[in-house]
């Protein structure tokens, strides 16, 4: 017993051990705020929405509070200056350098910026539901100079020395640069534009008109529930659900929940919004669990998680492979659109290549211009060399420049996405380096598993899983994107494994 | 503008609206609890439990910490002195007693028996499971001894001057007494022994087998929910699902979630649930919505809100005026089962009466038996004169002398209901007591309305509904449930009523 009354001094492990607790705290509530944003979209009543804002702001507003507490930023403070932040095993090195990262950063947002920030945003939303209804620009311009006004200030509290742009990527792409990413992107828009030609003008092009069938909805609940769940998602970790939009959604370390909508006429509305959505849900499900509420148990950055779930729609799931092994189940549960049909009429099928104007419907080839369209405008917003005002006519020309066509009305053009109502400026380019960074890790997985196509044609997708959950899953955020893309593919990031991989498999697809 | 440091004296009015707002604010994290346990029933994956767990306690510290919070105490208090809580509007003067009640009990309660209670009750419900599964009373007394040990000690921390099974009667059927509620029940055991087995005599009983044909879940589905939107349910602030149990959950001022069962080859479990959840629904629907999270925005008692459920499920959905309007409907739902069929055939086939082990499983006669029996022997557990390691002989005698026979298993004996693990101790009670209050508001509302009859047969529930808005659902809990009863009836309450009803009606439907 001492005789002082000043505590005594905490050891940098107790120290960690009260950091680590208290960021697992706000964790816990962090995931509740994730239930009520998946059961606002899964099936709140239509009159509930109101009081479902104050109750997210509630849980907010704890959990932000939680995080940047004075005592518990001196505590970080503390260990971050103790030698167990410089000679501690990698994995405590890592979490203390994020958390005092992560700490600075929110602590410098005021509390007046966070509220009006989601007061805004939330408004904005609606404005925008009306004002894409009506596909009337006007009134949402408004609302897009307050939510860039915002998000500008928000960049200078948060990482003043940083250019704008870069300051609001950090927050999904942490540490990249927009100098860098513009100059990959237009190297892959120099590729993929002659790509998009050549498939338009193929004499070979294929026909998706075995996909356009009837799929009753019902049969097509078990059966991509059955390929979820094949591929190695694990239901008894998660749900499906249905949404107007797809998601994916953590509630807690063993409660990952994806959802997809369907078509009864298009099978792969359901069946790639669901490999999709399930690619996102095996990252989440793979990441070290021991760690959840902490930066080793989080995603990379957005671009990695991007990357897993286009890695098995794309890669995986478009594959002559895939086919093989799926076209007997698919057939099994659609005996009536599919009972005349092959795999490679399907696979063919899937590969159609069509510029359009609604960025979620693209094929994977043009998708990628959709985003990187978005990528210079929102950068230039933010940067402030282009006005809000010129934004729609800005749109529709580098539209026009990209896809040869003009947008017939904003709903199809400019306001078509919600991103922007929703305050998610620097969200964008995350789409793009995912497919980006899914081809390259595809690549060698493709060359550090031999048989990896007869496995995939087999139906054994474990290989290919535990591969990703080696080299990317395991890191959680420890490593930033560029170094775990290099560290599992033994060489810098680089767009021409996407540009590859799209060549080859569309050329085949084209030549008949 | 003042010079002194001490900030101004605030007005009653201004400190009402400041307790009312914190009040309101524990309300908007108690609904995000609720939100949490609907989620568990409806939809949890199989292993995130354990984290569902800490989320719940989470949210229910900070809900407990806001409600029992000092300076909180101390303005109810410095309110209940005010000029406001004497002669301020009824609703004004009913708010501040109320809440100075609820703070009192609940500030009352240690932090350290509040954590021992959920930690308890949380895993005394997992050990509840596994023994019913195996029917082995031995592995569950354990349990049962710590739970009503726990109940024990919160009666005397929250109200020591009332007897202890009082003290916890009055969580949910405030201010009510053993001795009255065992006069009473003694009155009604009186009458429904000699009208059971009257029933089981009858020359003429009801054949069910019309509800024992196959009603395709799909078809029922699509059912309930017309007859629950038809009698008044609001599905634009309300939804149903699937559960195992049915329940009632209310998760804000406009989302009132109800569950129900389905069984393929029996009607009623269905279509009963339903009836009898969105009766408690319409009364959470019928709450003053803008007292939201006050006493005045709250059910008067369980006893009052199981008299709403239970006068839609039985008073109205077993009447053959009901059937009248809902047969047409059911028989379209259902061509194949209720083709050849009569309303008269199914309303009659409703009122089969036999004595069974499994209360949710009961009749409406024998229910109120098995209530009673759980009355008693809950009531004798609290106060001493019964011991935990008795309880499994003590329900069996008892049964076998009110039901004429022995439960065979344990299972289908004490260990079928989940209240004593959860420790809800005092809950039982108010399951009988609402069927005495519906009978009675039943035949006042049919006094007061004479087309009322007509109007059901008709389809048309507003009448009775409205009739209940005003005399039932506007008071919130400001009325307790005996003055409630009494003002909307015009008497004192009574069990005759619901003797007269059941009589008159099993009566009726036993001369063939």
């Amino acid at each position: 017993m001492t005789t002082s009354t000043r505590p005594p001094a905490q050891s940098p492990e107790e120290l960690f051990a009260e950091v680590c607790g208290q960021a697992r705290r706000a964790a816990v509530l962090a995931a509740v705020e994730a239930l009520l944003g998946w059961d606002e979209q899964t099936g709140l009543p239509a009159r509930a929405g109101a009081y479902r804002g104050e109750q997210a702001a509630a849980v907010a507003g704890i959990v932000h509070r939680l995080r940047t507490d004075q005592a518990h930023g001196d505590r970080i403070a503390r260990l971050a200056s103790s030698p167990l932040a410089r000679s501690g095993p990698p994995e405590v090195v890592g979490t203390i350098s994020l958390l005092a990262r992560d700490h600075t950063k929110q602590a410098r947002l005021p509390a007046r910026l966070v509220e009006e920030l989601a007061r805004t945003t939330s408004e904005a939303q609606q404005a925008w539901r009306a004002a894409r209804e009506a596909s009337s620009w006007k009134t949402f311009a408004p609302w897009l100079e307050r939510v860039f006004a915002l998000k500008r200030e928000q960049a200078a509290c948060q990482l003043p020395d940083r250019d704008p742009y870069d300051a609001l990527l950090d927050d999904y792409e942490p540490d990249a640069s927009w100098p860098a990413i513009t100059a990959r992107f237009d190297r892959l828009r120099g590729e993929l534009v002659p790509l998009v030609q050549a498939c338009v003008a193929a004499a070979e092009r294929p026909d998706d008109g075995v996909l356009r069938r009837p799929y009753p909805v019902a049969d097509q609940r078990r059966f991509v529930r059955a390929v979820a769940e094949k591929i190695g998602f694990d239901f008894t970790r998660g749900r499906l659900d249905t949404t107007a939009h797809p998601f994916c959604s953590t509630i807690g370390p063993d409660d990952c929940r994806i959802t997809t909508r369907w078509d009864e006429r298009f099978l792969p509305t359901a069946l790639y919004g669901v490999l999709h959505e399930a690619g996102h849900g095996l990252y989440e499900q793979g990441l070290p669990r021991d760690w959840y509420g902490l930066p080793a148990g989080e995603a990379a950055s957005l671009g990695i998680h991007e990357s897993q779930s286009r890695l098995w729609e794309n890669l995986v799931g478009r594959s002559p492979a895939f086919w093989e092994w799926c076209f007997p189940v698919a057939r099994a549960a659609f005996p009536q659109a599919l009972g005349d049909s092959t795999a490679r009429e399907v696979q063919r099928a899937l590969m159609t290549v069509t510029p359009s104007f609604i960025r979620v419907e693209a094929d994977e080839v043009t998708y990628n211009l959709h985003v990187m369209l978005r990528f210079d405008l929102e950068r230039a917003l933010v940067q402030g060399t282009l006005a809000v005002a010129d934004l729609r006519d800005a749109w529709n020309e580098r539209f026009e420049h990209d896809f040869g066509m003009r947008p017939p009305t904003d709903a199809e053009g400019v306001l078509q996405d919600i991103h922007w109502a929703a305050g998610l400026v620097g969200y964008f380019p995350t789409y793009a380096l995912g497919n980006v960074f899914a081809a390259q890790l595809m690549h060698a997985a493709r060359t550090q598993l031999p048989g990896l196509d007869r496995d995939i044609a087999a139906g054994r997708f474990a290989p290919l899983l535990d591969w990703l959950r080696r080299h990317v899953h395991a890191h959680g955020r420890l490593l930033d994107s560029e170094r775990l893309v290099e560290q599992a593919t033994g060489g810098p990031v680089s767009e021409q494994w996407l540009v590859d991989s799209l060549r080859q498999r569309y050329a085949a697809a084209h030549e008949g």
